[in-house]
């Protein structure tokens, strides 16, 4: 059985050595891993290769294989991007501001790292890198215990890193795969509290929920996304359409992909045969409310259970309402606190709708696509919280530190 | 048994009326449950009476008993500390920098409540109140699990909250209090994901661990410190005797005080019968290394549990470390993460110390009994993280607030 504790222990010293490395250093671990990814990619592909062999053999369907699949050009792309992490602003150090107490303490907030990060993921071998870069630049170790199907591509990746630290000698230990991926093994690591600061979930509802579960770790919990278009009686109708077959139809399989339409009853006549003659292009199937199923053809009737779904597919529910305070009662009730947005020209009711809208991120006449580190200007992205602690929506470096306080005295003690 | 859906649903429906409140509103409300408290303290000191009669029977110790008890004054104190939080800067809706990106999208984070905030804690009744205001400032719902032995005051001190907040038309709901204090309904409350956005535990060792380990809920750990003086070799000894029996004994019981005192070998015939000689006013139990022993008289042999223990009482281990990095190696081995202070008078030393000591707050010549949200300037506390995520040592407002991304748009649709 796989020895965790040493796992946490040789971390966490780790994590104690690259807390106090200069960017300059980081930065050039990060080229060497670049570098490395790429020299090495022969034995990665080779790996790669026999993760798929056995997908196949155990019938997985092609849009998996197609996110376990690493290629030469796969490879490079990762590469380009540790070098784009690498020409980020250093997240480390930083005291916003130091203020001198009656007392005379001088009491700052200095950002420092979390320590060690643990990232449970699924079957896409591109997270280790991505993931293991992101904590490095931001000066955390970390354990990364992917899938199953992606172990052997892992374990080979993994070395590659490993071993452009050791060439640097820096400690392998500050990249580690959990080679075990037993449930077992899992459940522990999730309650491995001495060793891991935080715990970060990458994957689909079903992982994110047992994570959720079954961690005493601090969690941030990542991805799902229940995201609404509200198309107002205000609505700009062509706006409007725009928006929700971006939203929809962009990228189905993603998270901050829209799931539910809304629609005031007063445009709903209008709007919706102009949405279903839009999204009839990518045969999206519509599941509607009474009216919807009244205004439009070929809409099966929405249950309850469907207003709480997430697809990930071309199938949108669709409910007539008949006031914005519906519309936002109804957000509230069923999403899941990912990316909502308004279609309006009315001020108030978007001023209304950015304020009592409970999520990561609320758009007015934009699509919900945009919830993004890279579209939000972060350079990165390490995942998207569905939290509310420590950090909400997309997260880039700074939302993988903390703070320390320090505190300079001349001999204080208090009253 | 008690209906935890049916007290998470009244929050939440709460919580969005109380987040859509402005800054009058909330403090009109702190007001009025300032002058309530005071006007209603007769009620609320018969039913403290009756906790205490019940704790006297249930052999409670004194000290409990005082943690217990309710007075006219306490009462008053309460009163005004609730006064003081009125006059604290809103924390929400500041949207501290809101960007353009290149496609012309407005981003911004604006603070908002975190939405329903638990709160389980142990006898000390002064928490209903203070912690149930420190919301409400902060625009959150609360809902309270405190001890069985206050049950009687905190049944008494919420109904007076509540009422006050009905007196003015605002919706009881937004501090609730669960009345069965079993430990079923406890368990059920901290696994509450789908209504309680938070848990903050407040109270002893034992009682964070048991929500750390059974909470599905985000937690926000509190409270226990084992925190060191360590004194180096470069200290002057008379600031470091007087930090030290301030970090030691002005207040033995709380979270902040010293329990653990490291001395560098060149300094410790000289310091420790100093510091014994200071200690002795207060008859502390010392128990030390082998060293200790052969320097000052009286000295029980530490064993290693003693290094992990935090006494909350006139007991302090000591051990003599051979150098700055022995003390650094100790501290982050042994710590909970806390405060840590060092005495130095070398410029290195003290850097050093600051950057690798793994602690919430860090100190330079200063007693570690500063780590305190009104001592740090927040104007008030909530509790006193140990974790990294979300808060780090004292929280104030701030603390129980996150941030929700606004976007404008004129109609953005992404590539």
């Amino acid at each position: 059985m796989t020895d965790l504790n040493d796992i946490g222990r040789r971390a966490k010293a780790a994590s104690m050595e690259l807390g106090a490395l200069s960017a300059v250093i980081r930065n050039s671990a990060l080229k060497h891993i670049a570098d490395a990814l790429v020299e090495n990619a022969g034995a990665i592909l080779a790996a790669n290769a026999k993760d798929l062999e056995n997908a196949a053999a155990a019938g997985m369907s092609p849009s998996l294989m197609d996110r376990l699949r690493l290629t030469e050009a796969r490879i490079s792309g990762i590469s380009d991007g540790i070098r784009q992490v690498m020409g980020l602003e250093d997240p480390l150090g930083e005291i916003a501001s130091m203020k001198t107490r009656p007392n005379g303490l001088r009491i700052g907030a200095k950002r420092v790292p979390l320590g060690v990060i643990g990232i449970i993921y699924e079957a896409r071998p591109n997270v280790t890198p991505d993931a293991s870069v992101l904590c490095l630049k931001s000066g955390n170790a970390v354990i990364l215990r992917g899938g199953k199907e992606a172990i052997n591509s892992n374990i080979a990746l993994v070395k590659t890193m490993q071993d452009a630290l050791s060439n640097l000698s820096l400690n392998p230990d500050m990249i580690q795969l959990i080679e075990d991926t037993s449930r077992e093994t899992a459940r522990e690591m999730m309650r491995l509290n001495r060793y891991i600061d935080v715990l970060i979930p990458r994957g689909g509802a079903g992982l994110i929920r047992t994570v959720v579960e079954t961690a005493s770790v601090p969690v941030i919990e990542t991805g799902t996304g229940n995201c609404h278009v509200y198309v107002d009686k205000s609505a700009d109708l062509n706006m409007a359409v725009d928006i929700l077959y971006n939203a929809k139809c962009s990228r189905p399989s993603v998270c901050n992909a829209a799931e539910s339409l809304l629609v005031h009853r007063d445009v709903a006549e209008a709007f919706l045969p102009l949405a279903k003659k839009r999204l009839d292009e990518k045969n999206v199937e519509i599941r509607g409310c009474g009216r919807t199923r009244e205004l439009i053809p070929d809409v099966v009737p929405a249950t309850e259970e469907d207003y709480f779904t997430e697809y990930g597919d071309y199938i949108l529910s669709v409910k007539v309402v008949d006031s914005l305070d519906e519309a936002i009662g109804h957000i509230n009730h069923y999403n899941t606190k990912h990316s909502e947005a308004i279609v309006t020209s009315d001020y108030f009711s978007a001023q209304k709708f950015l304020d009592l809208v409970d999520a990561a991120a609320v758009y007015v006449n934009a699509s919900t696509r945009f919830t993004d580190g890279y579209e939000f200007g972060f350079g990165a992205e390490i995942g998207i919280s569905t939290q509310k602690l420590h950090a909400r929506g997309p997260m880039g470096l700074r939302e993988l530190t903390t703070v320390k306080y320090v505190v300079y005295g001349d001999g204080q003690i208090r009253e």
